[in-house]
């Protein structure tokens, strides 16, 4: 069985990028600055450019990925819980180039917004806290 | 810093489209008859044809897009907010072809509904309104 | 118009599914055993293999896609109602290749996870059960 716990909502955090700003980490500030610690993320837009990666199972480690177009976001679905104490973003996002062809994967820093308007939900519960997993070797949540 | 309001939740509106309804102007429509002025919108179903569009940010303008086959629509992630004191539905959707091939953009009219659900949640906060952008040329969210 | 009814939140269940577990089959069972009968789910991760269908609305009968390789999960959206009294989950996904393409369908059983982080969100409300429609030959929402 799924392993999990419970969470209770606690505020709705509404708003939009700044143009040019780093997406991951413009949404990652936030949830600093705001005392988020926990949440899910949702998030619709344009980018000027993206980074992402992909996780090679077999290598166990991460491929990154260069888009160097501008790109809709048509998704961005991702949550919020801690690291080394501090909030951490995990989100893939999924994106669509000029002629509608889709792209995605897992989200890191590079990728510039255009604009972009996001739905934060912040949570309250038990700390979610991510540790290396020595199966996968990501860094999961610590809760079996 | 990105900019941001907050808001509370009001109430979830679960439901399905029907058959031959315009995605976009059936759930717009949806809104303003219950009252939305600010909220979230997630879907997912198939349409028969798909009509989206890419902004071109260099030229600041959108391009359409035709989708003239039915699709699985794999994610609708969209908000709610106030144009011209109207609801308005900002969307983005993601679409897979028989093939599984996933496409995607700026979700506007012309899209036609097979079958689709959705979860629409109202909120209560301070109004997003939408103006013109001058940096981008988009109808983004007045609140800086 | 669209048919709809009101859902009340219940609570917030946020988790990992386990590797190498088949991620509908888990995700339902969760629902099950935690009585979970109306909601929503999302999630992100990565998958060892998908099956995906897609429905050919012409035939009205769906399709089977095989995607055997390594696939990050860009999106899951998906819902919970009832069928034959039991909860059913229906999840559309994103998937992404190693290059970063996106794929995506109707998720179907043997989809195996590789690392999966879930929210479900369970409701509360007027029952939504599944039955044949005939219009489209899916099993929708009795909400007429």
């Amino acid at each position: 069985m799924a392993v999990f716990t419970e969470a209770r909502h606690a505020r709705y955090i509404i708003g939009k990028c700044r143009k040019g700003a780093d997406l991951l980490e413009e949404i990652t500030s936030l949830c600093a600055a705001e005392g988020v610690k926990l949440g899910r993320v949702e998030a619709l837009g344009a980018v000027q450019k993206a980074r992402l990666a992909f996780y090679d199972q077999a290598a166990r480690q991460y491929r990154s990925l260069e888009l160097d177009e501008p790109l809709e976001i048509t998704s961005l679905v991702g949550n919020v819980s801690l690291k080394d104490g501090h909030p951490i973003v995990h989100a893939h996002v999924t994106l669509a180039d000029a002629e509608g062809r889709a792209h995605g994967g897992h989200l890191v820093p590079g990728t510039i917004v255009f604009a972009c308007e996001f739905c934060i939900q912040a949570m309250e519960g038990a700390e979610l806290t991510r540790g290396l997993d020595e199966q996968s070797h990501l860094p999961l949540w610590k809760m079996d």
